[in-house]
């Protein structure tokens, strides 16, 4: 349902949405609508806590339509748009969570409320993903930076071999943060192709004695995404898939180790999830922080401290909803759809626009494109902002544009980006 | 204002809140009711996403007290409750954040939005601290606990001695990571008296060459907290202010380094909060993960890797709604007003209840107490939580109960605390 065609499109077909009475005109409304009483302001406001001064006006305005008009399709890399739905249900309950009398961000992290919510979110998350018992799945913070250094400290010795493939920004930043706590070597680099390429598995020589293999599942800035996994030799098999996690179905069992931070495709910034093999966790470096160590999380459920509470039931909220879409096969058909429009359209511009990456291993959740003519760059970033499709700006390193389309972008944000990119060649061809 | 006697009070007497016409009932109601619209499901139920089944019964509801009844006074000691005002106002503009189109959740952590932010959030707390140019004020994850770990991998070496004064399990906790990264020592220690004192500041010997003395400034779990505090003859002073931050005024310069988990006073769960004088900055240990590196998170304007970007607004509206108040003296106003009734009818109640910590030292956020009749303990929890006075269990490793009255514990909850021991008492006896 979150991929509907628009979020109002997305109300009507939702059976579990209801139209609802609006008490001022006497025609039926849509909860969205109800809902966006409440955030109509049009321009920034002061917000010395004049928490009623926006409440009222709305009443007053055509509802129907201002969800609509309100809401940008926002192609940020992360943080990332959100299933409006999961807008929605969270909205509802932000000051008063299901009759508890408090609002989650409230909650003791050891009470009923608060341990119902975590414990759903990881049973859910286990049945998209089948995850078996033989994995802990941990909720941390620190973003995926902090599990370059967790995942060394707990799985390796100083002195220990390990290998990496370097697809991009990523995944080098995660070499070079094991340099502190083992011996890493890159047995693969698409650095001197731009990063447009992942290599042939059969041609691989990894080291002999390495303790694991640590990819980067799809890398954000560049857009190269790995189709399917290779089979370590030596070691384990350790995947960063910050930005296509729970994009499409993985057979975790090829896994040591995955990790992803939360705010592409799952939740808000500030939650980091790492699915591990129960049998790795217990052999942390002496010098690792208690906070990165793997044991101290996994014996205490992710509650040795108090955890990022509000991004954990919002990322509990996204699995739900994703579970209602049918499940991650259902998921990845939708991103499949949505990342072939646009990169069809990429390609049919006869060259108006470009996308560097080989399109074997193209990223169905971040798509970089260049124009022909460079210097129509800015321009088309600015006219595509002023039709409310904002972010497309590729990253510094890269340049050009970059959309990215996780599972909360509607089809018809990639839709409307596509009449967009055909409009704005005819003008400028 | 979020001291007002009570949610409705505070809603009648708020000038900036102004009154509502309920569409239905044609009397007057205020944006809580509106707002609680969408929150009075009485008991659980599931969230399959049905995210309208809530939002019509309320229509039909009496909106008029509803808020009222459904808010419980929650004395939880971190997570811990929130600012009704700051709540409503979060809620308003969660689905979209100011006519950006998009929630908070959702903004890129570079985009303008986000960064207008951040940037505020760190303003208005150097204006209620007063924190000169001198210090960096640093958003980061992992919680006091993890700063545990970076505070003596940034500022010393692993051969330095750093002193320690452990007046509770928090002070315990930091002495002991920091074994990990120098060579700390307790100068003084509470155990032995059940971490009821704090010790008097001529006594101490601290070590010739410590370069640290770390402090907590206030024990959650056992209710002691620094009335003034020491000025080491050695080194600079380090305090964890987690469950007082913001409570009081502080004066800044004395310390080289405060740090604190937002989750008590200031916001939800998920951000910590480093205020560090600059010119320590930069003499990270090898070892350091790159994401306990100061430095890294200095020069990037917290903004080095994603920051927990929901979290951080959130404590900007509490920074804003302190302001409001009146700024750090008036909320200490506040807060003493209320401690002061609680320990007077522990005092008061002739052994009835008892306080075990010196009268000199007793935490102005968290009171521990105890019923004389122990076995009473379990009855007297369960009493509280049916009048809406939840979380009010002691520690385990105390026992007892514990009221813990950070800043937006209104007055009302204290004083219907107080009235309920009274009951207890009389019926008790």
């Amino acid at each position: 349902m979150a991929m509907a065609t628009s979020p109002h499109a997305l109300l009507l077909k939702n059976p579990n949405l209801t139209p609802l009475k609006n008490p001022n005109f006497n025609n039926p409304i849509t909860t969205t609508n109800t809902n966006t009483r409440f955030n109509l302001t049009t321009k920034p406001i002061s917000i010395k806590c004049a928490a009623t001064s926006q409440t009222q006006t709305p009443i007053q305005a055509p509802l129907q339509t201002q969800s609509h008009q309100d809401r940008v399709f926002n192609f940020a890399a992360g943080p990332a748009t959100l299933p409006e739905k999961v807008l929605l249900k969270a909205q509802s309950e932000l000051y008063n969570w299901r009759g508890s009398g408090m609002s989650v961000m409230e909650m003791s992290h050891r009470g009923k409320e608060f341990l119902s919510i975590i414990q759903k979110a990881e049973s859910d998350l286990r049945t998209l993903l089948n995850i078996s018992d033989d994995y802990s799945v941990l909720f941390l913070q620190g973003g995926a930076t902090t599990q370059f250094a967790a995942i060394p400290l707990n799985l390796v010795n100083p002195n220990d071999t390990v290998d990496f493939i370097v697809t991009g920004s990523w995944s080098d930043k995660a070499f070079k943060e094991a340099q502190k706590y083992s011996k890493p070597s890159t047995i693969w680099s698409g650095k001197s192709e731009k990063y447009t390429k992942i290599p042939s598995f059969h041609d691989l020589e990894q080291n002999p004695d390495a303790k694991f293999l640590h990819i980067c599942a799809n890398e954000t800035i560049h857009g190269v995404e790995y189709k399917d996994y290779p089979s370590p030799k030596n070691g384990l098999l350790v995947a960063d898939m910050s930005s296509n996690f729970c994009s499409k179905p993985v057979d975790v069992s090829k896994f040591g180790l995955i990790y992803a931070g939360a705010q592409k495709n799952v939740g808000p910034s500030g939650v980091t999830i790492v699915i591990i093999k129960k049998d790795l966790i217990g052999n942390a470096q002496e010098i690792t922080p208690v906070m990165l160590d793997y044991k101290i999380h996994a014996d205490n459920k992710s509650l040795y401290n108090t955890p990022p509470c509000y991004g954990i039931y919002m990322c509990g909220l996204v699995f739900e909803d994703l579970l209602d879409q049918g499940g991650l096969v259902e998921v990845e058909k939708k991103n499949k759809k949505k990342a072939e429009i646009l990169y069809n359209a990429i390609d049919g511009s006869n060259g108006f626009y470009r996308c560097p990456v080989e399109k074997s291993v193209r990223s169905l959740m971040n798509v970089p494109f260049t124009l022909e003519k460079s210097e129509l760059e800015a321009e088309f970033i600015k006219e595509a902002a002023k039709e409310n499709m904002v972010q497309l700006k590729g990253h510094r390193s890269v340049g050009g544009m970059r959309a990215s389309i996780y599972n909360a972008m509607p089809l018809a944000g990639v839709e409307k980006l596509v009449a967009f990119m055909k409009d704005f060649q005819a003008r400028n061809a």
